[in-house]
């Protein structure tokens, strides 16, 4: 069941603070904020780039970080400062011609909630807040900012058989 | 019986430092100290302040950042660089006319021991200090700076009803 | 034994990186080393100072960060950049009139050896090196730039009943 | 078996998101990426360099913290950025004489496999990738930036009785 509807998966979307990172923010004198994120999640992002799944990143963060760290993985479509983010996710779907159906979404707290109940696969790290593992179809084993993101998109890649980078083929 | 307490709560008061954060301070080469916020801890407390809580912050903490962080939480009543924070603590009770039996009281460390020990509910985070745990009514589950406030808030806000962003609620 | 040995404990002496640290470093573009310390450990580390226990910490990184930091501590005898540390502990010991016997020295790894082995208690956090953890006579249950400091300097403070905040005992 | 392999490595040879450090990196609003390394690898580093172990470092990461932390440690071998670690690494072997057989890898992710594929002891940190811990002859129970390095450069030195810092020795 969970199996076939990984298969139906056509597009990411992904909230930042408490999956694309372990939810913490180091706060500078200067009033910065910084962001951890993971090696391994981003090697799985540049992948389902690469390969051409469209990916999302809608957020209530306001972070130039942020941005450029998504950037350098190859995303284009990032929304930063959101307060609305089921507005801003229907734009995006209409824009780009995907049904919500279609679309794995990666949330861990009330924020996420609305877009949740609304796409085909709603998911979230193992330490999510306790009203989004109550509506995720997947609860990943691994942390948020340290493996979620990762598994999600790896299991979707392997059922899909997208899970090869090219370039380590040719030079086995 | 503690959930009766609970129910009783009309105010909040945070220390920072092992509470709000993991207790860690980073340091770099100039002195300045960083320091780690979670971000559903935040959830908790804006979402605590548009509900009209009142909340209050005292830490022996002297840093910008720390104040910059809570600012663009909404709150306002922060005191920074605080040796006694007793005196502090009865200060605002009387400006806002709020009675101790009515405050829950997060701390960590012997410094919030006084003030703990005269509020209707002192609360800790599971890595406190002994002596903090020894006086506390409530021992969250939640580590300091990662769930220890979002889980004290959340339980107080879904007693008395007001675990609701309404901004969700209109999106249901 | 060990709770007599804590008895006739008269001086404390700390490295620095995976004692006071747990060990890691955070390394800017400009190859700048930021440390994370633990405000727990500094509460233990102020309070030692304010009941007149020398302190000596000797450390092989060279970091301006530290000495501030330590010196907010109000410690004064900080000495970055060793390679020997038993020559730095021999002349601190001279200058002071204290014996070996009678200090605590907090170590976690190899450059702490030598001294470890003359000083009267060997300590180490949880997470040392096995050399160390093998000739320390108190192994912290607490981990290094987590509770190992604070764990050390309060079991001796109480045995010496010495653990009491002036300032707190007023307000009680 | 294990011990025979150890007692052949002639040559080090690492990755360092995941590796070297623990696959987090922190960014800063300006786009910067800092890596956190731990100090007690570094000691292990720094000692198989004094003693004389060709070592070369070999990452994707673009980063001159990176390279600055790993110079402090006497290491010269430095690949930035590198996309294609196999060729790199190839011609490092044919440059310095050695033979792939003769070098102990450390990676922890799908840009290692080809490397790892061709080295006498392909190695890993605990939370690698399933797809590298499945080829991997040694995985250490150590995790990346926690140790695992630490544990591998020991382990050979061990075996090879060369993990004797004459400083230390000396001073017994």
């Amino acid at each position: 069941m969970l199996f076939e509807k990984l298969g139906a998966v056509k597009a990411f979307a992904f909230d930042v603070d408490g999956v694309l990172t372990n939810g913490e923010v180091l706060v500078t004198e200067a009033g910065d904020q910084l962001r951890k994120f993971h090696i391994r999640d981003g090697y799985a992002l540049q992948l389902a780039v690469k390969k051409g799944y469209p990916i999302v990143v809608i957020t209530g963060a306001q972070s130039l970080g942020v941005q450029r760290r998504l950037e350098g993985l190859g995303i284009r479509d990032i929304y930063l400062g959101i307060r609305d983010k089921m507005t801003v996710f229907n734009a995006w779907l209409s824009r780009n011609q995907i049904q919500a159906a279609e679309v794995l979404y990666v949330g861990d707290d009330i924020p996420d909630l609305a877009v949740m109940r609304c796409v085909g696969i709603p998911a979230c790290p193992a330490d999510a807040a306790e009203e989004i593992k109550a509506i995720a179809s997947y609860i990943s084993p691994k942390l948020g900012g340290c493996g979620a993101v990762r598994d999600v998109i790896e299991k979707v890649m392997k059922v899909q058989q997208t899970w090869q980078d090219d370039v380590i083929v040719q030079s086995v």
